[in-house]
């Protein structure tokens, strides 16, 4: 780990544990019908959990490692019918920089391991960062 | 750029211009304060900007450069009086992977530059991703 920040490389801080497999059984948003599913936490970073509680609510900040960097303009929600729009007005999977921004409830913490939901994100997908949703603006 | 994503490398696809020059002037929330502020998008994804409107709410993602990477406990707010917590259960800019995320407002939209706010993030702050907020839920 560096101090100051330099460069731009991310280390994983734990991973997905999901019944969902693969991007095409995945919803494309966590309220459609996404399942809770866990998240491991490295170990060398376990500490900084201290303080989340459960009912709390978090946002998980993934690594969208299935997706495609090359894109810069999509179909939103992949279907033909709707106008190309750039991704940085979409929710897509593919863009610059995949990450993915998942605000999920705490269900339960085990040692290492966060159960949340609901999820949309697959099994396997890295977890670069957590954060309190801010007390004070229900929205960030 | 790669397909699919492999390696956790970022690539800044834009950076703040904003009056706040360091962290010591930065208010701790976009809501304690915080100015107005540009985004500058780099020429070759601005194409990822078709469809944002001015008026919209946007989450940015940024690099927080000037951040230290090797800490797992802060006093929330720096306040010493506050119990050391995990970084994860904290917006402290200190953290692994020092990712900083913002909702704003578009308030102008010139070129290849968005005009956006409140922004607490400092000049020079990379940006390395830009969402909607879901229209279906004001919360993500």
């Amino acid at each position: 780990m560096l101090s100051p920040a330099h460069g731009y490389s991310l280390t994983p801080v734990g991973v997905i544990r999901s019944s969902l497999r693969n991007r095409s059984e995945a919803p494309r948003q966590a309220s459609e019908g996404a399942p809770d599913a866990w998240v491991e936490i490295d170990s060398e970073v376990v500490a900084g959990l201290d303080g989340i509680t459960v009912g709390q609510e978090i946002v998980l900040i993934t690594w969208l490692h299935m997706a495609r960097r090359d894109v810069l303009k999509v179909h939103p929600r992949n279907c033909k019918d709707l106008d190309l729009a750039g991704v940085f007005a979409t929710r897509s999977p593919d863009r610059p920089n995949p990450l993915g921004l998942h605000r999920v409830k705490v269900l339960e913490i085990s040692g290492n391991k966060l159960k949340v939901g609901p999820l949309e994100a697959i099994d396997g997908t890295p977890v670069v960062d957590i954060k309190p949703v801010l007390p004070h603006c229900a929205n960030s």
